[in-house]
């Protein structure tokens, strides 16, 4: 089965003809909204490209699943923005306000719920192993969101804790995509690890290359403002280990009242001088590398394999 | 099997011993204080009670649904004091004023997701039933409290779409427990059918006697504040029905600036004028009473059968 399908395509139809057959609009405008915004789609397309590689033959009928997962990714979107109190989210106001509070709660309660019901039009052989993944993967995610969110109030956060903190956030999910799309295809058990593990590493690489850009990013090909994580003294990857390394050059810079620029300028030359940019990008490359041997265990066509390594390297290489 | 069990301390004791096995204590903190809070448990007493009527044997093999929806219940409660921005709830601060909003709210996304697994501790050849079920109610509660909070913003609601909205944000609930204890101890799709209608009717007869204490009940029972819903113009059968029968003496109130007391006086005035709290009781009694005619047509022991009808009849004439 060829990879070239234009996932995207199939995902955004599918989000398009969800129905929503239910008395109450108000309820279900801002859920219609928040898939709307776009988005890469990157779990959806990694739960089906992986259904395909490892021998499911129709989309269609993975689709569900694509669909449960893409929801609930959007579920806690809104719910982290209402959290935040963030005002924009890809280019757009917020739910909360465009709505209210209470909307992007409830919009996002109802969002879980039906991430759960898509997860499960499955067959019924296959429906208690993917309902305990989702599940498991959900709690997960939650666990990630409240060690973020105890992060801003600490200063002795570790490495290793921040490296689990990202993987719980952002890493499982990746990985829960992989997997249940292997597992519908049919997969074995050791390749539908091995998918996993490929996620785990995929969303790492991912996740670090995210706090890179938003620090060493091209302006002009990042789309948004550089250095927002340091101006808001967020626990990256790269503030955690200059906290480590050098800790009283960091607290000093932190703790005087700088211009936007002078602080961005000052934390950037601290990095520089632990020569932080090439060391996280090689731990970038290093988590791509395990991506990629990964895949080399799995029972899959060249082609598919090449498919899921270029995905993972694109991932290490973006600049936005 | 005998129904004189003490359901609601083999239910603390259950909620007592779940098991919060993540790195992440600050998550399940509030989850605890919530399930910790009391209430009356009636959901959960109703589904073990239900599936000891239907012939079940041990009430822990019903033990999990059963905590799934007090689970699922309290994540309602926790998100709509967020969205009502209560600051008390069954006597104590709600979880938002002792933590804060976006603790209230990732904790109440994980008891959505910890009530999916345990209603899914059940038998294969039951699960899908089961979470069908337990999803399409979720769906219903959300539709109900998006109709409640609608209505604050409108003079124009009928009686119907109220019975509509309490059925939608109370009664499902009660009924998706009686059916689901039904259910998992093998009733037919009939009786599993009529304890579904039987907690339908319950629900409504609660609600309404909810209405009807919180403007005639006794202030010394009561436990509370009476008028509550009077100085809030709460959207109530009561207020409804007067807003259709005496739409320019209500309006007028609730136009004029009164004192609290006065207000309550000058509304209860024209209810008695309407007659209402005879006809709400009525109303009450004729729920009851349909309720109780579910259960004559269920194959249960007599035994069973006026512990159920007990039950509807106690909610019809609760004084608090």
């Amino acid at each position: 089965m060829s990879l070239s399908v234009n996932f995207t395509e199939a995902v955004n139809n599918a989000i398009e003809a969800i129905k929503y057959p239910y008395v109450t609009p108000g309820l279900f405008a801002p859920i219609r909204y928040t898939l709307d915004g776009g988005g890469k789609r990157i779990r959806p397309r990694l739960l089906l490209a992986a259904y395909l590689a490892c021998g499911g033959k129709e989309i269609s009928e993975a689709m569900p699943q694509a669909l449960g997962l893409e929801m609930f990714h959007n579920f806690t979107l809104l719910h982290d923005d209402v959290m935040d109190n963030a005002d924009i989210r890809r280019g757009r106001p917020t739910v909360h306000r465009k709505w209210d509070v209470p909307s992007a709660i409830l919009s996002g309660d109802a969002m879980l719920t039906m991430a759960s019901q898509l997860m499960g039009e499955c067959e019924d052989s296959k429906l208690r192993e993917i309902l305990r993944l989702f599940n498991d993967t959900a709690m997960e995610i939650y666990e990630g969101q409240q060690m973020d969110m105890e992060f801003e109030n600490r200063n002795d956060v570790s490495v290793d804790e921040y490296m689990e903190m990202i993987r719980l956030k952002t890493s499982v999910l990746l990985a829960c995509a992989c997997r249940t799309g292997a597992y519908l295809a049919g997969a074995s058990e050791e390749d539908c690890k091995l998918f996993y593990d490929y996620g785990i590493a995929l969303g790492l690489a991912f996740q670090l290359r995210d706090d890179w850009l938003d620090t060493f990013g091209d302006p002009l090909e990042f789309g948004k403002e550089i250095g927002g994580d340091i101006i808001n003294a967020k626990k990256t990857w790269l503030l955690i280990t200059a906290m480590q390394e050098a800790p009283e050059e960091i607290s000093d810079i932190l703790a005087e009242d700088l211009e936007n620029a002078e602080r961005i300028f000052q934390v950037k030359r601290t990095y520089n001088s632990l020569n932080l940019d090439a060391r996280c990008s090689r731990l970038v490359n290093s988590y791509v590398e395990h991506a990629v041997a990964c895949l080399d265990k799995i029972d899959i066509t060249p082609e598919a394999r090449d498919f899921f390594a270029d995905l993972a390297r694109r991932s290490a290489n973006r600049t936005h």
